[in-house]
């Protein structure tokens, strides 16, 4: 198992720089005033794709030799990994294969043919994924890019919490506080670690995770990495289960995980888009009902807070906002 | 009746600037090639209060003597303005009156109330809400700051255009080929005209006009003001009559009418939620609606369009992203 290094965030950096846009960090007083800290927000929704997914895929497709490039690439994805690395792979003219699971929303899929990769539908679940794709990799000869093991995705999604730790001044007077990012597979929560460590080393790492199903607060509970769940959660970015490196780095790195339910989520999504205007998707509201469940631990703080995605399926809306009958 | 110029305007962003955000200008690939024009958004829902409103009611109220302020504000508004004149109230330390109509989407009327301001609910209709506004008016001595024809919230409201013609450059070699904004009372369309005529005279203007009870495009056909109409319209913040100070800007400045109906503007606000992941209100959709309609007559043109606003009522979401039953 390679493990990244925050030389590897750095690389990272320069490497996507032609690519990816250097998202804007935006502030919200009623948002500051209901937690009680001030929170910088890291706007990932407005990059590529509508994620900071694009950061990793890109680093990942950019760091092949030509040779490796020549023969494409291929991942499983729940839907913004795998658009995320078929821009990527635009970016660089080669060929792209993305296995989707049959219920990823419809918005994410439109996105991962648009940019010209050939996608191939699976059933749910993990297992089934990652069958589907060593298939599709041994009859294409396509390099794999795992969402959130392979190191040069956990390295690239770093850079999203470098520019924010330096955005918000390492060096200053005060460095951030706490970082908070939202867990899935744990490739940004990993990066985010990485990038941390080196430039705010005080500055402490949560991750905020879907209750159903919290593999990765179990795995760093009991010290020892529990595969296998498959969460049902209305966060669809966040279904898949915490990968091997990911699982090291976190709790090499002490990263504490802080579980929301699905209600604290919506919650949060609604103050989001109604305080910020800003179009998150469920998976980036978890970082800010996750603040608001543990507001005494964040009382008076400078904390970052990464907005993983926009790419909400506005077809799911009427469900999302129902209200309860009465 | 008076009608104010640019001067009022340059005048009005000197007062508003202690107290308004200068608001970004955002770019989308997707949609400038949708439309086929390069499109230059100026986001007023990231203004206070979440709308441009408050660049109007900022002005007016801090245009008042200390006399006249010491007596207080009151106002009539379907929702954006009244919470804007409650902000701009506040920022001064002076009383504010709102009238509003009781269909006012829930969430403006909770920021009307959370800034400080006194609500009175009357029954829906222009009628309807002057005559309460009188009473209120009669029964407290506060002065009157009308949502739309008041030359102070006018020449506020011009501001917005002021800074997006600035910001893409009026002595450039190619300054904005068109302006392009919501019309309801005519607030936000009169002070653009006078600072497009006064920045970029070739620059045409364009208002965007729900069809459902097209007021205003009815009153420049026929080369009179035509009021009384009750839009029944998604955009609720257009639901206003065109006034007679506005109507004779307009006629003045030749700004020309598009209409759009409701479904264009859903699929607008669709557009402009997915690619930019920036929560508008239906109203401010109307303009994107109106873009896609005369493609056209925008072809490879420069074009600064306003988004008005982002207050959105998510308890109505359902019903606007209902699916049309099979």
């Amino acid at each position: 198992m390679t493990l990244p290094t925050y030389a590897d965030v750095l690389a990272a950096a320069a490497r996507i720089a032609p690519h990816a846009h250097v998202t804007p960090v935006l502030r919200s007083r009623t948002l500051d005033a209901m937690v009680g800290a001030e929170l910088h927000f890291k706007c990932e929704h407005l990059q590529r794709i509508g994620a900071f997914k694009f950061r990793g895929a890109c680093n990942a497709v950019w760091a092949l030799s030509d040779v490796e490039a020549a023969r494409g690439v291929v991942t499983h994805s729940s839907g913004n990994h795998g658009g995320a690395l078929a821009l990527a792979a635009k970016t660089r003219g080669i060929a792209c294969h993305v296995v989707a699971p049959d219920n990823t929303i419809a918005s994410k899929l439109a996105a991962i043919e648009a940019y010209g990769a050939t996608l191939h539908l699976c059933a749910p679940g993990l297992a089934a994924r990652e069958a589907r794709c060593t298939e599709v990799q041994h009859a294409t000869g396509a390099v794999l890019v795992h969402p959130y093991t392979d190191p040069m995705v956990i390295a690239g999604q770093g850079t999203a919490a470098m520019e924010l730790l330096n955005h918000c001044g390492t060096h200053a007077y005060h460095p951030l506080d706490a970082l908070i990012v939202p867990v899935g597979g744990g490739g940004l929560a990993s990066g985010t670690a990485l990038a941390a460590a080196a430039l705010a080393p005080a500055c402490r790492v949560f991750a905020a995770e879907p209750a159903v199903g919290a593999d990765t607060f179990a795995s760093l509970q009991r010290g020892e990495r529990i595969s296998g769940s498959q969460p049902d959660t209305i966060c669809d970015g966040l279904r898949g289960t915490l990968g091997a490196p990911n699982f090291t780095l976190l709790r090499t790195h002490g990263v504490e995980v802080l579980t929301v339910d699905d209600a604290e989520t919506i919650a949060a999504m609604r103050l989001l888009w109604t305080r910020t205007k800003q179009l998150v998707e469920p998976s980036s509201a978890t970082v800010l009902a996750a603040l608001l469940k543990h507001r005494e631990r964040f009382a008076g703080q400078r904390i970052g807070v990464i907005l993983s995605g926009g790419n909400v399926d506005l077809d799911a809306l009427p469900q999302l906002f129902a209200k309860e009958p009465a």
